[in-house]
């Protein structure tokens, strides 16, 4: 059995939302390296892993998984006896969790994935910021933080009492924004800014940053 | 015990995708209409049920969920025993399921979203659609369904042997897609083509095109 290989890199958002459920469950794995910059997620040997040319992609002995959220759900069932229970047996519970893992990929991650590119990723490649878009992106991601607000003061963490996927899969960009002005969007918001501390503080997630030049 | 209620309208993509994964597993629920028009979905008493103001909602008993996309696991988890299996009780075959809902989501929902705006949405409402835009959207959709030619050239369905939420989700936006130009991207490929002819054919969701007017 050729065991858990994730392939991809701690700088992508991505991949890092696989390596924060790896730490977490504490399995092991082996990181394969991919050089995007040499544009290798588009050679035919990555595209066997995922056709769509994007990292991460993930094999677990025989089986091949690509999609972030894909991956963690498999990694937090498959793995459910060991390390943090990221998912929660009870089937209301659970329905609420994927409630709130929904709101992350469908509410959350494209005005916060705009800013991220607008406010960290432009400055890294040395592009010009455009300060109107992130105007409009920082107004649309305050009104979701107020949702979160009311959210947060009902239940410690988004998916309910205990942290869960739906919080794990925020980290990866919100580490991003809170090196960026965006931060005072969570750090105005109690309940949020709270969240934000105790998610980002978990030992799996510093392991992750660890690993990042930035 | 109060049963199932849906609010929303056949109309909303999102909505009908929740009606899809309902007559599939053939149970019992209630439609509670929502007016739009007179943006009932931003009033308290719907902002109760979605706080970010958008359908579809759903009870069943005291559970109370949002996402079209959590709501449909929540079904095909619970009722797993009535009507069709729309998900795997395999880990590793859900896996893969899981991989291709996300895929919807990701990848094929937001350029068929955008096709569906300017192809069928604005002509529908008087404005005039922006045929740049379409062309930059169906060139984007075009190579996605290159992938999919591909997949369903080695299985029958997207997340497998059998019908599931991998590709119930995807039934919204090509009821839509086929009723315009784009319609040639799906025809044009013949794996595609079938699977499309397949799934739209399906009782449950004649069921969901019947009710609506469009
Ligand atoms: N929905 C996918 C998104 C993957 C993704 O966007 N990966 C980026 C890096 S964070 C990538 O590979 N970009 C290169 C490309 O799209 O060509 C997932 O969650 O895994
Ligand atoms: N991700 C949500 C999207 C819901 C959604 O976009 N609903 C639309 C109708 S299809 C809506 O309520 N739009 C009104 C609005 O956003 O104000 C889901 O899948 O349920």
């Amino acid at each position: 059995m050729a065991g858990i290989k994730l392939h991809g890199n701690a700088l992508s958002t991505a991949a890092s939302r696989v390596l924060a459920a790896l730490y977490e469950k504490e399995v092991e794995f082996e990181l394969v390296p991919i050089d995007m910059i040499a544009g290798e997620h588009k050679k035919e040997s990555f595209l066997a892993l995922n056709p769509f040319g994007q990292v991460p992609a993930f094999e677990d002995g025989d089986l091949q998984l690509f999609e972030s959220r894909a991956i963690t759900q498999y990694i937090a069932r498959e793995y459910a006896s060991k390390g943090t229970p990221l998912i929660f047996p009870d089937s209301k519970k659970m329905a609420i969790l994927s409630v709130w893992a929904e709101v992350e990929a469908h509410t959350f991650d494209p005005p916060a994935s705009k800013l991220k590119d607008e406010l960290a990723m432009k400055p890294f490649l040395g592009l010009a910021t455009d300060f109107a878009v992130v105007e409009e992106f920082e107004a649309k991601l305050g009104k979701i933080l107020d949702v979160y607000e009311t959210r947060l003061g009902q239940s410690k963490y988004l998916g309910g009492d205990c942290f869960s996927l739906a919080d794990l899969h925020h980290l990866p960009i919100i580490h991003y924004l809170m090196r960026t002005q965006a931060k005072k969007l969570f750090e105005c918001r109690p309940n949020v800014s709270a969240w934000v501390a105790d998610i980002t503080a978990r030992p799996a997630w510093k392991k992750v940053v660890a690993m990042r030049a930035y």
